[in-house]
């Protein structure tokens, strides 16, 4: 059975992200300037290009590649916890380019926006805290 | 830092579309008909096309063109605010063909739904409007 | 005009799916075991390999294929329903290899968890019963 916890939604922020800011660092920066500590993330929009994360299932690491070339943002989905008493974002991504292929990842920083409208709605919880997981390699939730 | 304002949900709507509609028109239908003016939307299903466009970085302009098959809509995320006065929906869709390649892009007028789940969040707050972003040359929120 | 009905959110339930486990029946497994007959449901994550069907939209059957190597899941979005009395998970994935290619598909049994967290928002409302639809031979909601 999955681990679940319940949760509750406390607010909601819709808004966009800068031209030419770090999509990563632009989502991480609002939820440590609201000291968001737990929430569910989606957005839409367009990446000027794009740095992914794949993670090898075999080596228990992140292999990191950039797709140089403007793309929209088909969907973007992700989370906010907490790694070290800091928030951290884990969003993935999936861009498509102009003839409409479509390619996804882990988002890493690197992925400069174009445009980019954005929900954060932040939860209250248990702290949804990640720590290493011998199993993945992974900083997953210790709940 | 990102522009984010506090928006409130108000109105939780699922349930489905018919079978040979636009999938744009049909949920800007919905939304017309239901005065909503801001929410967010997502939704899964299939359609016989698609008709999707991909927003040209350099000459600021959509280029669209046409998928022209049956495909499974593997994730559609949109919101709803409010251009010249009316609710405009703004989504992104992602598909996959029949050996599950994936192609993307923004929705646009021409995409025939087979069968297609929605949610519609609305929400309330300030007006989201769009207006013309000398920057990008895109109808973006004046927030 | 779509077929809408208004629902309620209820309970928020988030967490992660344990290493091996087999996606679908995970989900299934939870929404039974709390008997969450309505709900929407997104993810991220990987998995070990995954197994997605493609509706044929003319011979009104569903083609399976496995797609065998480790993906990212760059967006789960997903609904519960009721089907003949039972919760059925709906959900559709979008995936992405080490080059950052992107597949998707309705995601079947057998797909296998490396890591996933996912987020499900269960709903109070009319009750949303799949039943045999004839133009489309899919069972859809009965609204």
């Amino acid at each position: 059975m999955p681990t679940l916890e319940k949760v509750h939604s406390r607010d909601l922020f819709m808004g966009r992200l800068g031209y030419g800011q770090d999509l990563l660092e632009e989502i991480t920066a609002a939820c440590t300037g609201q000291n968001i500590r737990l929430a569910r993330i989606e957005a839409i929009g367009a990446v000027q290009y794009a740095r992914l994360g794949y993670y090898d299932q075999n080596t228990l690491e992140y292999r990191f590649f950039t797709i140089d070339q403007p793309l929209e943002i088909t969907g973007l989905i992700g989370n906010v916890s907490v790694r070290e008493n800091e928030p951290m974002v884990h969003a993935h991504i999936t861009l498509a380019d102009k003839a409409g292929n479509a390619y996804g990842g882990h988002l890493a920083t690197g992925t400069i926006v174009f445009a980019c409208e954005i929900l954060i709605e932040t939860l209250d919880g248990r702290c949804f805290e990640r720590k290493f997981d011998e199993e993945t390699g992974l900083p997953l939730w210790n709940i």
